[in-house]
């Protein structure tokens, strides 16, 4: 794995960071948070597992690859939850997510 | 400060973190989630820096004490909204928080 | 899965990232550090899986089984790792460490 | 507080968990590294805040002044720890910690 390669997964990590947090704030806010119980709660665990990858990609953890793949699986589920809704945040943030899970599956191989 | 407060300041965290976590999962299924969208941020700030303050004391964080000061502070806040609800899981997370944040203040002084 | 073990393994966690920031903290300050750098390094990376790991447990998450997977590998490599050292800080980590992997990774099946 | 100053206290509060990381690794490869005891632990205190703060700041948390007059203050200690280090490593540890500790403090007032 080149060091061009982690650089990458690592900025699509904080890229789903950011807009997990951003989509989980807005989300709060909306009229009818009831129908986006289950995008609040998927951008927090998505949030969370980038957070950690991130960090521990960074840091060079000998535990990277097996990270980056837990890492896509949750990206994944966040973005389909995320793509269901019309708001501008949940599809920005199904975007980043699909992205990130993208690029977090191709450190594995 | 004795290493025994240092014990009980962990303990004390980590059950907030039990507790708000537990909170924000049951918030989320409510029937009237709109109700709970100040809980359910706050769960997440609370359990975030409770976790944050236990990993910190347990590796004897040269800041141990700023981290318990901003940890009881968020606690407090927490613990004001979470009672404001009847549930029975809101209760117990106030429980969890105001008891949290006078641990926690006590490791300050 | 029940509710008994679940409470099981976020306990064993939560003993687990104590255990090791605790070795953490204490081989930074031995004789010879060098000996203990990768003590030191997995000893982080153990404390933060298992932190986020018994966190993602309490809020009841949709990936507790995966995250409990990936937290059982690296507990493993840290408790096989810390058992090789004679300090009394590294053989309660090792013994902490290879009690969660093994609480986790009844999770799994 | 503009959006704009928010967006740069991420970009930079990330840049340094970036930093510090990079830095506790290569820290832990040194030739000699009871003399780097100090700034291992420091680079960790600091990658942690660091994360912390951009994560809480990016979800617009309603304590992100008092996150970041923390941070400040840790990244504070980072950057004067690491800059007594010739390691390049350590300088552009210290450059980021020192950087970010100024733009967190320009976040309170």
């Amino acid at each position: 794995m080149s060091r061009e390669q982690f650089q990458e997964c690592i900025e699509e990590c904080l890229a789903c960071v950011k807009a997990c947090n951003h989509c989980f704030n807005a989300c709060l806010g909306e009229e009818n948070v009831n129908m986006m119980a289950e995008c609040i709660r998927l951008d927090r665990e998505c949030a969370d597992i980038c957070s950690y990858a991130a960090d521990a990609m960074s840091r060079n953890s000998p535990f990277a690859q097996e990270i980056c793949s837990l890492c896509a699986q949750i990206c994944e589920a966040c973005g389909n939850e995320c793509k269901k809704h019309d708001h501008d945040h949940c599809q920005k943030c199904a975007k980043a997510c699909l992205r990130c899970a993208e690029v977090c599956r191709k450190m594995v191989t």
